[in-house]
């Protein structure tokens, strides 16, 4: 019973909302849920994290920072999210594996099957069972982000803008080399309709696997 | 003109030593070397070296520990090592990817072809033309830093002297998987003769190169 899932996305896609509400669900629906995301609280994930984005550290080179990231990623997957599989919960992770092929692979230009690789070694084989891929227009999402804090869509160059339809293009990759993992969801909607996708999906998903 | 060699070997095998004394001898004979060590001063490699060796981090899986070092070792690669090729020096190299496939790869279990692919990743092609190996016997070694510290040799346990037996075993694997780049220097002997023999195996890589 227990499951290990993820939720992908852009900026804006509304997956972090999401994840909170599925959670709800899942719960009401009598499952045991742990949420969770990287570096959540594991003090040496967090101190790696602090190394990320140390806004002094203007020269990291970008494989630095896929390296890092995938240290993050295994301590927090071997101090939070194995520990709550074991105990036979349900674990959402906001952003996991995916989010370093889509950026850093794609966007930055490294390579999906390089950042894979190091992932792999990161990850030991304890790839998430399904992926909740929140789609999003850049456009759509950043005007968003900037509604929230009371902005009109204005802040972002075409250089940044640019930089989000190739996250957007990673994922689209990614969906078409993961096609049993990764679920798209259409986060074009409204968070109310997103968010019931969204819940369908692992409706179907946990149905498939009883 | 410009060449990366790195020095390698266990505890107490004389190579940091050895190391200050073969850039002397180059100097002398007309090169331009530079001599160095990760993380050597490069902020974000001395950042990540801090959250390795933080006392405080007993938690810290071998795993990421691993992706700290080729992270470590990138930054280190980018601001140090390339710089100085690209100026035309020598870079004599205490330490670098062949550690972590001896130490991590073989000694820590996490296999060399797995601890490889992250320092492929790492190092993007530029491994070291040569490598000279200090290969020492782990009792003679550890006897040597008991000696300079003013104790008898009695401070091990058995599992940390079979921890650096299985380091040296990791070392030779790796000369008989390197055997064009790697140079085996006998580190038994007095430092002297140690020195002159890595001399004379420079020499001769330098004699080739012309």
């Amino acid at each position: 019973m227990s499951y290990f899932i993820t939720l992908e996305g852009g900026e804006g896609s509304g997956k972090t909302t999401a994840l909170a509400k599925l959670a709800e669900r899942l719960v009401a629906d009598g499952f045991e849920v742990v949420t969770t995301r990287e570096p959540g609280g594991i003090e040496i994930a967090e101190k790696i994290r602090e190394v990320i984005l140390d806004r002094s550290h203007t020269a990291m080179d970008a494989r630095t920072e896929a390296l890092l990231y995938a240290a993050a990623r295994r301590q927090h997957l071997v101090e939070r999210v194995l520990p709550a599989l074991q105990a036979g919960k349900i674990v959402l992770c906001d952003r996991f594996v995916d989010s370093s092929l889509a950026y850093q692979g794609h966007a930055r230009g490294l390579g999906l099957d390089d950042v894979l690789a190091i992932n792999e070694f990161a990850i030991e084989g304890h790839m998430p069972e399904l992926t909740l891929y929140f789609d999003v227009n850049p456009k759509t999402g950043l005007a968003r982000i900037d509604l929230d804090q009371g902005r009109e869509f204005n802040r972002l160059d075409e250089e940044s803008l640019a930089f989000h339809y190739k996250v957007r293009e990673g994922y689209l990759l990614l969906l078409g080399r993961y096609p049993e993992r990764m679920q798209l969801i259409n986060a074009e909607n409204e968070l109310d309709e997103v968010v019931s996708d969204a819940y369908e999906a692992l409706q179907r998903f946990l149905a498939e696997k009883k």
